[in-house]
This record gives C-alpha cells, sequence and structure tokens, in this order.
C-alpha cells in the first residue's frame, strides 16, 4: 500500500535496528482516515471469503481492526491483555510475550464472541517475531473456528514472525514488508518498490 | 441516544448494582457500525469548536474515539496505560484508579501529540466515578491545551462521575445515562425517556 510507505518514510522514526517507531500514526496518535483506508483494503483482500468476525489485540490493532470490520460489515473483537470485572466467564487464554514491552502476557477472549461456526480474520498494527499473531490464532483454534486471513499493516520481515505464520499455511497480507531498519533508514522488501 | 439504549436493553448484562455488562457491543466484541454512528453523533454535538484533536484512554475509548475523530476529520490520540519501548520521550502522566480492574495506572501522553495549540475533545466509553476521563482532563490541562468538550457513551449517573466534571464547568455529553442498575434492571435518566 503506497500511502501507508510513505507515511512511514515520512513520520516513522527508527530508533534502533529491530525498533521502528510509528507513533504519530498507528501507535499512539492515529491518522484514522488513513486507517479508513487500510480497513478497506484489507476487506478488499479477504473479500469473498466469508469473514462473520474480524479479531484482534488490544491496544494498537483495535484501531485497524475496527475500519476492517466495519468495511466488511462484520462486528471485531480485541483480545484483552489486561483481565477486567466484565471479563468472566467462558474465557479462552494464550500467553504471549511481548517484543515491545518486554514480558509475557495472557491474550483472553471470550468464546461467545469467537464461535465454532465463526469465519475469523485476524488483524494487527505490527507483525515482528509474530507473537501476538500466533496467540490470536491459537485463541480461535481454541474455540474451533476458521481462520480464514491475517491482516497486517506493518510487517518486520527480518524478525521472523512471517516465516512462523506461513508455516500454518494461513493466508498472510502485510500492507508494508519492512526488509531491514538498518543505518536508521527503512528499506522496504523489493518486490514492493 | 435511542439506539444506542435499545442495545443496552437488549444486549447489557446487569451484573451487580454498580456493574453493566457491554461486553457484546462495546468494551470486547465491538459493534462498529454503531460505533460509527456514535461517532457522527459526537462530531454533530461537537461540531463548531474547532476541535483538533480526540483524546482517548487504551482500550474500550478507542472505537469510539477513531469513530468522531474521522468524522470530524482530525487525528485520534490514546493514552497509555502500559509503557512501551517506543513511547520514550515528553511524557505527560497523570495517575488514575482503575475502578474496574482495582488498581492504579498512569496515563501516558506524549506531549507532541497534545500541543498547547489543540482543541481537545476526549471520548470515552463508560463514565462511573470519573477517574479515567479526570485523567484525561488533567492531561490535557498539562500540556497547555484547550479542552473544549467531553463525549461519553454510557454515563453511569448515580457513581458521581458527572458532578465531578461538572464543576469543572466543561460540555459534557453522554449518549446513555444510567439512573440506576438495581433489581437486575437497566433505569434511564428520566429527561431521555
Amino acid at each position: 500500500m503506497q500511502e501507508l510507505r510513505d507515511k512511514i518514510l515520512s513520520e516513522g522514526t527508527v530508533l534502533s535496528d529491530h525498533v521502528l517507531k510509528a507513533d504519530s500514526f498507528l501507535n499512539h496518535q492515529v491518522d484514522v482516515a488513513l486507517m479508513e483506508r487500510v480497513g478497506k483494503e484489507f476487506a478488499r483482500y479477504f473479500g469473498g471469503r466469508g469473514i462473520t468476525k474480524v479479531l484482534t489485540a488490544e491496544a494498537s490493532g483495535i484501531t485497524p481492526a475496527a475500519f476492517t470490520a466495519l468495511a466488511m460489515g462484520v462486528p471485531m473483537v480485541f483480545a484483552r491483555k489486561h483481565l477486567s470485572l466484565t471479563l468472566n466467564e467462558d474465557l479462552l487464554t494464550a500467553e504471549v510475550e511481548s517484543y515491545t514491552k518486554g514480558n509475557t502476557v495472557n491474550l483472553v477472549v471470550s468464546q461467545k464472541y469467537v464461535r465454532p461456526c465463526e469465519r475469523i480474520l485476524i488483524v494487527d498494527d505490527f507483525l515482528a517475531k509474530g507473537e501476538v499473531v500466533r496467540g490470536l490464532i491459537r485463541l480461535a483454534e481454541q474455540s474451533g473456528a476458521s481462520i480464514e486471513g491475517i491482516g497486517i499493516v506493518i510487517e518486520k520481515s527480518f524478525q521472523g514472525g512471517r516465516g512462523q505464520i506461513e508455516q500454518t499455511g494461513l493466508p498472510l497480507y502485510s500492507l508494508a514488508r519492512i526488509a531491514a531498519l538498518e543505518n536508521g533508514t527503512v528499506r522496504f522488501v523489493s518486490e514492493e518498490k
């Protein structure tokens, strides 16, 4: 998605060889008009797969997932990383390591909203090592739902997450694929240039 | 907003005299089409106030805030409750008690995205005791920004948050105001019937 790659080049900040800061449009401040177009692009790509629900994890995945769900005409569900008083029954859980926070969290989703009959599209903001996305896959698998695809806003293709997901055979579509962040510069995977 | 009150009556679950569960359309699974209309209603109500940014707190506030921002043509910023590797400079913080999680958290926002020149609309999913909203007000005040209004999806009018916010003189608009949750029944504030 050219507009997204342009945004990464103009507003993203390379903090290290592994960390890209996208705080001005994705992770903290959110360019909602761009996210609406991101949602429409996922809906276009995964249209025809009979998706019944979009699944993501709090917090940064929520905006792209919400706009994808709107464009597809289905509800969105976000897995919690922090338990709440009102999330208290029929829970599915998956333990994942958080790369940017340096700890382990439990992704939690209520079985009521991820039913065996569902056809799930997983959407997340970043794919690095793939911990969170694989956690979401495990949640959907536990429920018996069918996973129809995975949509990622920004993939850091050098951190192994794509390989892990490709092994599952699930369709994976990333809107921007970063090949490297060396020397403070963003280099995209060449097929996208 | 009649559609929202109908949704609360048909899908909300009264867990106690103080807790309403809205997990099927707001807090966990999200009815994004309803949230789009929520966003348009906030944009209609607060239009003309020159809003430059919508401010909320992760995680449940993000969807209504994103659709409000889209309808107003401005960016959305969500305050973090959990620090991230990439949120690391010029931070404004406000300590708040979490009613549903039973602990204390720091709301954190980067000063870069809440500038003194901004005209801020605060949006959140629930108003109970008003802790989070008052935290967001303190964040915006620290930055020197002008707070132009507060939009709440569901207000529990019996828990004191409204009174606390009214003392600030800021315009407060709640789309559904709940007078009581006694005997397992939702009773709305009568002016809205």
